[in-house]
């Protein structure tokens, strides 16, 4: 065998570059036209209830099928990124109006183009017929990526539909967990053998009549189907045809391993300009490619993600979610925060004596526990992305806490001053300021202590510092301003 | 001319497929290979000019010589975008060793791949013509990316050695603004003409001898330079030599204009999986190309910048920056949140009375603010995000109200008659349970509402709503959160 193009065995989806549409105006024309059509039809709908009548019945079904039918046309021109994308900005109702009057055959495509909570609405309204069929037009590897949300049922028959190859491919597939290269990676590459000449490549090329997308550079392999260069489109395109591969190829090449972290995989591809690499198995053997697109889409949803959790929401939520789903979303942070705050505020009755003595007290504590929560959560950020970027090390780990522990100090000379004399004007109290300054210099030192060692001991014991450092670290900040300024002045005022 | 191969004149880089390393670990490994070098130079260092002495003079520069050898060597065999890496993750000092022994001619391209705060302090030891000759070695576009950086005089020299094409190339490239097209667009394409055979095309290719990098497809343009199609490398590779350009290129292609938001251009290559795309002016002559590269290092720095500004930085930090500059970096936000923090304070200045005669007023309070925080920064992430990505249209922001309002009743009846109950068993009193529930209520819906026309509003007078909300909400929902309690607490218990 010369050479092996394998796709998976599953049809492609339609050439990319040729699109209706291409700017976010242009897609909100498209969203605003769907919406207005969908607009006249419930007016059409709410006049018939109103009046009745078997003449009114014909009429409105006319004006129903025609809108029907123009949205219909309307659909049939979209990208299927685009549908994906309406779909997402239509409340629950419209949404499954519209993907009712999607094509049967573009379902897979888009499946695979909506985010998970909207997918979830989706294939709730599918029966089991209409979900295999769309799984069937999608690649291997893209049904791999929407397997979690499909019904066991599903997944088992389509395991049973498919043939030997396809089967080892797609059960492989989804052995690998979510955040590795296994989980991202395809299978549709170009393979070609290092003792044929350049000329020979471009004719097999020819023959096989397409690419997929994304290639730019054919996998060199040995008998084995080991790896042992990768030749660029781009050279094949200017080196002498009478050249063999073998003199062309690069043999020193960025690879993957199926069990690699996604994550370092996206930095190597930013770092070094990738479209396209190879994913190896243990011995070298060629087992898949990771592409520039699902590189992306794995920067964009990881990026999403931490947004979402550090907010305190357990995943992406379906902008028109039900109510309740929507709560339980939100629940587990709440909670939480709840429990953290109730600490804090029996933090506060433990001086409840020094209050009922001094109400200033009570007015002025929020002020050390919001600013040494701010100055903590600068100091956090820093640390989390240094940390995600690799730029933190036990070597300059000391250094970094004494850069931190001199902008406290910095800071809390500075603010804690201000607050100082603000509480001693306002209230006529020069011993109250200086409590309020000293306390605001201590909560600030101990905001930069816990924003460094949260992030980097969650780090050590091996979880994502992004997620629930923001919360440990309030709790820190409010607890120990709390205690701190409210104990200072019961020792010192009082 | 049957077509035009326009780098910007300058050098390119090296080819990213030849490189010494690809993972994290081994990158990790580098770093930590150049850390024990610098220490074990400082440790020379330290242990002569503790002991002095001709000799011991000559054996430590001896060491010494031989060390910062074994470093260049190091650096020498590393991909610039590894270089700098280790010099993000070195302190200032050991920066500076190590830039110096970087050979000057990677200087640009190693400028080009760190952050700013970095690349600020390696261009500060730099003169004048050092920058210039750095600036020289790099592509038009390349030297518009880094160009804010580099003094006033150097730039202008710069300009008065390039010709007058390269002159204009780079004093557009400089006028358009950070968030646009213009700014990430290169210039590096080859064009070609309708009427010629893909026989001829490939023929010039080979001609060309080398082709740039993230090339995909080839610019299809008319007499006048106008673009009229594009032609996929992959349809070259598979399509019959015979073919005229004209009967095989794509004509309706995803293109942009160099005024175009960034921000837009990335989500269309996120979407239609794009590699590259031509960027044309108003009458649709070619003038630049979009490369996806280019679309992830923007993806990557506008997530992170995003993250800096929620978190109160206002520009990314430099991990080893001085004391004075960090400090500076967080002080307008300090200031901000110092200002709010002051009037909370004073609304429960306005209730010291109240609290003077129950204390666990004050014990309380912050759960009421806390709580109502949190889930207002629930929904604002939400809607931020469904800003940024198009979701949110006005007429489906009706819709969307209603459902922070359910969620905002749904968990305010949770939630509050928790904290209720917490309350009057903690305190042994029923109404101030009550008063507590009801304002937790209160709160949730404030919360709600200012989550969604917060960013709403900042979206619709035009500015980046992920700027600024956190603070805003946060100023409500804790003087609002002050405000209820309290004054319920007033009118209902005293």
């Amino acid at each position: 065998m010369l050479a092996r193009y394998n796709r998976g065995a599953f049809p492609t989806p339609p050439m990319t570059e040729n699109l209706e549409n291409q700017s976010q105006d242009d897609l909100e024309t498209h969203l605003a036209q769907v919406q207005s059509l969908l607009a006249r039809m419930r007016l059409v709908e709410e006049l018939v209830h109103r009046q009745g009548g078997p003449r009114q019945d014909l009429v409105e079904n006319l004006v129903h099928k025609q809108n029907l039918a123009e949205l219909q046309r309307k659909l049939d021109q979209l990208h299927p990124a685009d549908v994906a994308y309406i779909l997402e900005a239509l409340p629950l109702d419209e949404r499954l109006l519209v993907w009712d009057l999607v094509k049967a055959e573009r379902d897979g495509e888009i499946l695979l183009e909506v985010s998970d909570s909207v997918r979830e609405s989706l294939i709730q309204t599918m029966d089991k017929a209409e979900l295999l069929a769309a799984a069937e037009s999608l690649d291997t590897d893209e049904i791999a990526d929407i397997a979690a949300d499909l019904p066991r049922d599903v997944i088992e028959e389509l395991l049973t539909t498919l043939d030997a190859q396809k089967r080892a491919l797609l059960q492989s597939a989804l052995a690998y967990p979510e955040d590795t290269v296994g989980a991202l990676m395809d299978f549709e590459m170009v393979t070609i053998r290092a003792d044929v000449t350049l000329e020979v490549a471009l004719r097999y090329l020819r023959r096989l009549g397409e690419l997929p997308d994304q290639l730019d550079k054919l996998f060199v392999v040995d008998r084995d189907e080991r790896l042992i260069g990768v030749l660029p489109l781009k050279r094949l395109l200017t080196t002498d045809p009478e050249a063999s591969v073998a003199a062309v190829m690069v043999e020193d090449v960025v690879q993957f391993h199926p069990e690699d972290e996604a994550q370092e995989a996206a930095q190597a591809f930013e770092r070094y300009d990738l479209v396209m690499a190879p994913v190896v198995d243990a011995v070298g053997r060629l087992i898949g490619r990771l592409t520039i697109d699902a590189v992306v889409d794995y920067i964009r949803e990881s990026a999403d993600a931490d947004m979402l959790s550090m907010a305190g929401l357990k995943e992406e939520e379906d902008l028109f979610s039900t109510v309740w789903r929507a709560a339980k979303n939100r629940w587990m942070w709440l909670a939480i925060n709840l429990a953290t705050a109730f600490v804090a505020s029996r933090v506060i009755g433990a001086f409840e004596g020094s209050i009922e003595k001094l109400a200033a007290l009570a007015a002025l504590m929020p002020i050390i526990a919001g600013i040494g929560g701010n100055s903590g959560n600068q100091t956090i950020t820093l640390i989390i992305r240094g940390l995600a970027l690799g730029h933190i090390t036990p070597s300059n780990a000391r250094r970094l806490v004494l850069k931190e522990i001199g902008v406290a100090l910095l800071n809390g000379l500075v603010w804690g001053s201000a607050v100082g004399v603000f509480a001693w004007l306002l209230y006529d109290n020069p011993a109250l300021g200086g409590v309020m300054a000293l306390a605001m210099l201590l909560n600030l030192l101990v905001a930069a202590l816990a924003g460094i060692f949260i992030p980097m001991t969650l780090e050590r014991v091996k979880r994502d510092p992004a997620i629930g450092s923001s919360v440990l670290l309030t709790f820190v900040t409010d607890s120990m301003g709390f205690f701190i300024f409210l104990g200072l002045a019961t020792l010192l005022l009082l």
